[in-house]
């Protein structure tokens, strides 16, 4: 099903007009690096800043930024050391090296190989007798082993320490809990958010920039008291979503469910709300942004896909070149974090969660009698006490006895009740300490840039010949408007460039061109996504007037300078559009 | 004259505040990395977009994004696998590691040491018997190494290749200049820019958020033609600045000149008119962003603190805490970084650049008989041919005897004239190759957060008790406005959070704090550097009308709530000011 030959299309396009390209390629180019271009970076900036926007200021999170390299206990606590693996096998002939689950994806009809051990993949390879993609040797029997895609270097002269790039930017913001929690006061729940790079050592990177080695994620770590805090899920219940849950997956079934959040949740189809939630704002978000949402699904997890901490799991997949790819993923991580850190650390990852009342509770404790049973039992005293308290917590009613019985070392002792000091005391208890759970909606960056482009590729014929331009949001668009004196002469040029001025110091993004043709400079606007075109002719010295031209259309209407900038304003925003003018 | 109290109070607020702390402090923390909080992350980001807006967008440049990892090829074109070092000295007795030449200028009245050879800074510390500044033992006769100050890790798995993270951003703009030329359709100037992380992993990391191992730089490389190219001079010719020269510095001035750009390039203490106009655009975009210009000087390099490539380098630098830092250099870099990366890669790196008119030249080559030449001289034939044409280009009277003599391989050979075929063609030339020049401003954004909190720290007396408020700009405050409910009942909190969110709703950055007494709330808010915040009591559920109070003058007036919106962007732009209500 995938389309090789689209992919190539869009890297040759992405490459020509500056959108983005292989980095080092003076070099030979590197795998798995890309450097955005003029074009690409802005595309890429616009759509953080749409997210930050949506994820971030309008849900009243607060944005951080955590270094890109972090010391090794981080990454022990996470588990990422240990697990953060992929499988590999090198070819006995050529040395080349293949991520094997890939392999087996690639050459049978399995689809989820890599929840498979590499044993299983091992065997599969063998029973299947695949073969080395580069040689064409035969890969049966080969081993198959766990290559940690984490990139590691040194801090530090002399006695160095290790450090990690880290593989997602959610330990930056995990491990920094406690200094959060104080600035958030100590009040759940509150959301931390963070667009950052992160990066993985991939064995085999492939498709341009979907699997990358150094890529941007926009995580959010929602921290929720899962006792008391609810989603305003009712914001979102009429939203429809297309799902493929585990159980249809199990099914095979192909045809995927639409349904409305609010009945997913009440059918149990999303087993959290607070998924839900996250789920029915980011399908808005990504409609916004220009996804062709007939080409979109949220998949869940199915169960052994899972990372062992989370509860619910759902990917938010479109369908690019042919293939599914993931462009989010929505988990419910519960306390799994926190706590590893503060296991690992020593430090308090708790949350003081005040009752609204007080409780009153009843201690049940012993004030032993020392001088009696220290120079009795001598360095047994200390095993005694530890048993009576059990006691007293557990089974009070043994000291409604005047002796008491107990077996220490395999010695049966009895102790006078009044050497115990038996009682129960009234306190009042405030609150209790809790650690939060997680819900993590995180996003990948590069990938949601190259599904922008593909789903905005568009091929038609203009006046009989073949056209391609991008169908981009003028809210998306890296240029929202180009200026074009129609020629170079009589002052068009320079009414053009003073035009483009304006509009810069207005805040768009404003591309100026006056080589070639007028036709092919809207064919070069075209293939970036640039929504308006507008033209200076003579008209323009004599009343001030411009054409402005609509890039899907191709429609165009005269309009006076001074209107310019609010009618972009208002097309940019979506308050109108072209045909309204 | 360093105030370490200071810095201690200004990285004090920072940890507790949400600007900065050291990251992962639950594990010991690791020196020079530190975590932006929500406060200091959006302060950074605001002073980013601020410098996007006025070194990008209103210079006509475009923005790039390189990955942080780049391979080996292209640090060994560059230099910086040769000589990015920073001189180290290890304790023979604590094996601590410093930085020798620091050791120098801190222990002696050394300034610039960071120009003397390993050589010479062992030996002045053997002259003056510096010690350990850890365990105090002698460091006489001890070895000064170099230290790469790279971060190195491997790429891909197997035979992994050597990628480094890159120590400047630039690198990313060079090395892909190929790409770019293209891009920019041939044309010269063009300016490419990019925000993002470069890392250096420093000997000894110090002062906050100044020294750090991984910090955020804004760098443009503007692509030239020296001959032809010239900046708008004119724009900021009456631009005033503090000069600090080269000379200046020679003779131990320390009076700084205050001079206009115009006139310091007239008198030629600025050599580079490209580095003038970027002094003098930055100048202005300094204040803007709220540095204390009193404590802001421009000092050049000495010719030996001078890369060998820069042909004049200007520094900004700003007092903190006491010491003179640097938080931009201006470079002219001359055509260096292209050449190398052409000369290693093997990539062309030029720029045609047509002649207005074609140009007449006159050729001067030889058509030698083959035939004969061949058959009489063998292997020699090749050398004689190159001899021939160096004598055509350079010494055409030869070709007016009969014969020709040259020597080859000691002996001397006479050859018919006829038979070399010289003659002069007359072509045209409509153009040629260059490599363009490069000038470099190149802004350190960390250093940048740090003085614009650095300058913005007051304290002063409200009625009786010391507060500490940070006098921070609106365009740059990490929050615009705080909104407070007078009390937490009677509706005022339901009523404080609809105008949160509406105030949200328009972008603004608003923090909502219901917490403590509304002293307390103030100075919270001061203590981040909060310009305004607006009260909610009783009165404005009578007549939907707050308090706004500014936070440098402590001063309030009433407003309706409807004109909010409009207010809060007319003071944030500057258009007014508070005291205009």
């Amino acid at each position: 099903m995938t389309n090789k030959n689209n992919t190539e299309k869009i890297s040759e396009l992405a490459r020509r007009r500056g959108f983005f390209s292989q980095t080092a390629e003076p070099y030979g180019g590197v795998a798995g690096f890309y450097t955005f271009g003029p074009e690409g970076a802005e595309l890429k900036r616009n759509i953080e800043n749409l997210w930050r926007e949506r994820f971030n200021k309008k849900e009243g999170h607060r944005e951080i930024e955590a270094p890109t390299i972090m010391p090794e206990q981080v990454f022990e606590a996470s588990g990422h050391l240990e697990t953060f693996d992929d499988m590999i096998i090198e070819c006995p002939q050529c040395s080349e090296n293949h991520r094997a689950d890939h392999l087996v994806e690639d050459n049978t009809n399995i689809d989820e190989a890599e929840a498979f051990s590499p044993e299983k993949i091992k065997k599969i390879i063998e029973d299947e007798e695949l073969e080395c993609p580069s040689c064409k040797h035969s890969l049966a029997g080969i081993d198959v082993d766990d290559f940690n895609l984490m990139f590691k270097t040194e801090i530090g002269p002399g006695d160095s320490m290790p450090g990690y790039l880290r593989p997602e930017t959610a330990q930056g913001i995990f491990v920094e809990f406690p200094r959060f929690k104080d600035y958030a006061r100590n009040q759940l729940p509150f959301g931390i958010t963070q667009i950052g790079k992160a990066y993985r050592n991939e064995i085999s990177p492939r498709k341009a920039i979907v699997r990358v080695r150094e890529l941007t994620q926009a995580e959010l770590e929602h921290f929720i008291d899962p006792e008391e805090d609810r989603p305003q899920i009712e914001k979102v219940e009429d939203v429809e979503v297309t799902l493929y849950s585990a159980n249809d997956q199990e099914r095979s079934e192909t045809e995927y469910k639409t349904i409305k959040i609010g009945e997913a949740v009440e059918e149990n189809i999303i087993e959290s709300e607070w998924v839900a939630y996250y789920l029915g704002i980011a399908q808005k978000w990504y409609k916004r942004i220009g996804l062709d949402m007939d080409r979109f699904r949220y998949r869940q997890h199915l169960k052994d896909e899972r990372s062992h901490y989370a509860t619910d799991c759902w990917d938010a997949e479109a369908e690019v070149d042919g293939d599914w790819i993931e462009i989010t993923g929505f988990a419910y991580r519960g306390c799994y974090d926190l706590t590893k850190h503060q296991e690992h650390s020593g430090e308090d990852y708790t949350i003081f969660k005040e009752y609204e009342e007080p409780k009153k509770i009843e201690e049940k404790k012993i004030n032993p009698d020392m001088g009696y049973l220290g120079p009795k039992y001598g360095n047994k005293t200390d095993k005694i006490i530890e048993k009576l308290s059990n006691l007293a917590e557990n089974s009070e009613e043994v000291f409604e006895n005047e002796e008491v019985t107990i077996t220490v070392e395999s010695e049966e002792i009895n102790i006078p009740t009044d050497k115990i000091g038996f009682e129960v005391v009234e306190t009042e208890k405030t609150g209790e300490r809790i650690i939060p759970h997680v819900v993590e909606p995180s996003f990948g960056i590069d990938r949601l840039v190259y599904t922008v482009i593909e789903h905005a590729y568009n091929q038609d014929e203009i006046e009989g010949e073949s056209r391609t331009y991008l169908s981009l949001d003028p809210e998306v668009a890296p240029t929202l408007v180009a200026v074009f004196p129609l020629m170079k002469k009589d002052g068009l040029d320079k009414k053009a460039r003073e035009l483009t001025t304006k509009l810069r110091e207005h805040r768009f993004s404003v591309a100026y061109d006056d080589s070639g043709t007028i036709g092919k400079r809207y064919r070069r606007q075209d293939e970036i996504g640039t929504p308006y075109s507008v033209t200076v002719d003579h008209e323009t010295l004599d009343d001030n007037s411009v054409t402005i031209r609509h890039r899907d259309s191709t429609e165009q209407v005269r309009v006076k300078i001074e209107e310019l900038n609010e009618l972009l304003n208002r097309l940019k925003s979506g308050e109108i559009s072209f045909s309204d003018l």
